[in-house]
């Protein structure tokens, strides 16, 4: 997506090899046209795949993804990082360890808010690893559901994330693919 | 704000007499209809203001606010619970002790993404006893911006928050008042 690698290029901060701050954009503060547009380009790529509803891992994801949301007019699903005192009941669970971030954590998904009739797309901001989007796809999984699709804003294609998805069967869209990082060096995918 | 209003006593929760479960619209699935008129309608309360930035905590704000500083066509800043490895440098640094979750958390914002010039309007899903609305204000006033509004969603009227941040001369706009509340019970104010 156009737009996007422009705003990575010219705002993205390349702290080393692994690290690209976009806070200015994505994660601190976020530009509320580039987000609608981003939604806007998610909601046409997956036009046609049905999708029922959005999924997506807090707290990074959920204003790309509800303006995926939005555009497509369908509901929009939070897998939460930790159980909240008042989402006790029936629960879908499961532990997300990242390598990049070296921690684990419990994402959980209230059963009733899923089921096996659901064609799901899930947006994160980020893939590397693809800890947390196989961690979605656990729990969405556990629900009888269906991925539908997988939509990425930054995909350091550099880290088998996408590999190890594609290998599952799943279907990845990632709006920004980025080849290379170092110090002050960000190299997109020709 | 009727629509909210109404979804609240359809669809929330009351678990007992502090406790109200929005998560099937709200907190963990999010109806973007709902959510997008719930932005217009903060961006059509506070439109007189000279808003410049919309400010929320994550991350159930997240959805609201986004929704809000696309209506206004303002950046939207995200405080951070805690700190990640890659937001590292110049930060405005808080503590908020909440009693309703029983627990501390450091709220930062980077002091490049704020200035003096800015006038902020904050948003929140939930008002109780004003600890996290009155944390970010403190972050705002270390970056000596203004806080020209709050916006809320949900405001437990039995509960002091309003008093407290009323006092300090804060103009508050909540689209849902709730008087009083039991286990299956939901009372708006009048």
């Amino acid at each position: 997506m156009k737009l996007l690698e422009e705003k990575v290029l010219q705002e993205g901060i390349a702290v080393n090899e692994n690290i690209l701050k976009v806070d200015s954009f994505i994660n601190h503060q976020i530009d509320p046209v580039l987000m609608k547009a981003i939604g806007e380009d998610f909601a046409d790529h997956f036009k046609d795949c049905g999708i029922t509803k959005v999924v997506t891992i807090e707290s990074s994801g959920i204003a790309p993804a509800f303006s995926t949301a939005l555009a497509m007019q369908a509901p929009l699903l939070i897998l939460k990082k930790s159980p909240s005192k008042v989402l006790n009941e029936n629960m879908y669970q499961t532990i997300v360890t990242s390598y990049t971030k070296g921690a684990s954590y419990e994402l959980t998904l209230a059963s009733h808010l899923i089921s096996e009739h659901d064609h799901v797309l899930i947006i994160d901001d980020f893939l590397a690893n693809g800890e947390a989007a196989t961690g979605a796809i656990r729990l969405i999984r556990k629900a009888h559901a269906t991925v539908a699709g997988i939509g990425i804003l930054i995909e350091k294609s550099f880290q088998p994330g996408r590999a190890k998805l594609e290998e599952q069967g799943f279907s990845i869209y990632s709006q920004v693919r980025i080849a290379k990082l170092d110090k002050d060096v960000i190299e997109l995918m020709p």
